[in-house]
């Protein structure tokens, strides 16, 4: 049978979602973990493949399984043999046509980012940080121009192994909670660090570092030297994968 | 000169706020970086001793030193020098009669706790935990009893060291966001471990474990016994303290 997981994670002590030799990935620790229930190897497959110091607070993950457990076993069970900063917050069984990544309709990605003079502490690794004072609605404007289909090959990586640049975003929005701004995009699918490109894009807006209409010519040159640095992971969060109502996955939020 | 400082900290590395011979408190890595940038021993004084795990939004704390320094150098300076976790956020020079604990005249904690099946990750030791379902009417309408001035030793350790068990809280309020429940007690002071042992017997009387009514008689007996046990530290945050206008100091919240 077909399990799902809903899958909850600091990402900060970990080197990415994918499976790495040196057993460091939440990958690495979630199939330990399933292997002790399950008392067999159990391979799984996620939504969307996080970097190190990246952080989920619904990342999908399916397994297939012959060993009948209740669900509460691949909850509970697993999140005892789990690292603290990992959890299983939910499970469900699905047909064998669901798969986590394939199946997925859009993905949510939320950049969590502290505006003061002072470096976060209580969100160190969990928010980004831009010490100038951000222009909210010079971003808001700027993020416009993404909404759509366009070439995002100005903020993508160079490792990125993704067929084609062209990316259909749906949402880019900026929105503030007194000194903290979410930047939250919504689409399929993302190029690799398009999301921390386009955050640090847009701060250079936000911080008048570039003028109005920069981020459109950005974009239109196709040319990653243009856009800014990447931004550093520790804002970043998988915030929500899509999936048809008809697999009956829990779309509730956790936190 | 005597200044102030505002200073966040994510208190779970650290064993609490007082200086300890291990030098593994939040104090001893604030005087050791304060003693860098004054040149000098530099002694501290705080508004709330916070104990091993406790966090704090917006801890103050002054100290007088004749080092002449710009203001900027007691917030980024000394942040240059401190953990990643701990961070003053705002320095402002005072006079010679203000004092971080006793010009305090209240002091706002705030308990985080998530209520789900699964355990907290992406803020495990940042959240307390209760699995069960809590009645968030039940709660709020046992903390009413605990508003005004009362004999609080039902929910004092019996390391506390205050000269009387009677204390006048302000507030007591408890809200919910979706599966999170904030805990708010106000009060110009507080007994040792009064806020996790108030949250412990407001979760019994949530999880139905304890019948209406039941807190307001653990009140009135005055028998530590009689209360639930002290709640987990990791929810606990020192969220603001409040002084007379006239000292000056920035109020801006800035999480």
């Amino acid at each position: 049978m077909r399990i799902a997981l809903g899958l909850e994670y600091d990402g900060s002590a970990f080197c990415g979602w994918q499976t790495q030799p040196r057993g460091c990935a939440v990958q690495d620790y979630l199939e330990s973990a399933l292997a002790i229930i399950a008392g067999r190897e159990t391979a799984t497959i996620c939504a969307g493949r996080t970097d190190a110091g990246v952080h989920a607070l619904a990342q999908v993950v399916h397994f297939d399984t012959d060993a009948a457990r209740p669900l509460t076993a691949w909850v509970r069970g697993v999140n005892s043999h789990l690292p603290k900063t990992i959890a299983v917050i939910w499970a469900v069984e699905v047909g064998a046509d669901f798969h986590a990544r394939n199946s997925a309709r859009e993905r949510c990605y939320r950049y969590v980012l502290l505006n003061h003079p002072a470096r976060p502490a209580l969100y160190d690794k969990r928010m980004g940080w831009a010490h100038q004072p951000l222009d909210l609605e010079a971003m808001q404007g700027s993020a416009q121009c993404l909404i759509g289909e366009h070439d995002f090959s100005a903020f993508r990586a160079r490792e990125c192994q993704a067929a084609s640049p062209m990316k259909t975003l749906r949402k880019a929005e900026i929105i503030r909670h007194g000194n903290i701004f979410v930047f939250e995009f919504v689409a399929p699918s993302f190029l690799y660090h398009m999301v921390r490109n386009l955050v640090g894009s847009l701060v250079s807006v936000g911080a008048h570092r570039e003028p109005p209409g920069w981020l459109q010519q950005v974009l239109e040159s196709r040319d990653r030297t243009l856009a800014a640095p990447t931004f550093a992971p520790d804002g970043l969060y998988l915030a929500d994968v899509a999936y048809d109502a008809k697999w009956g996955l829990p779309r509730i939020p956790r936190l």
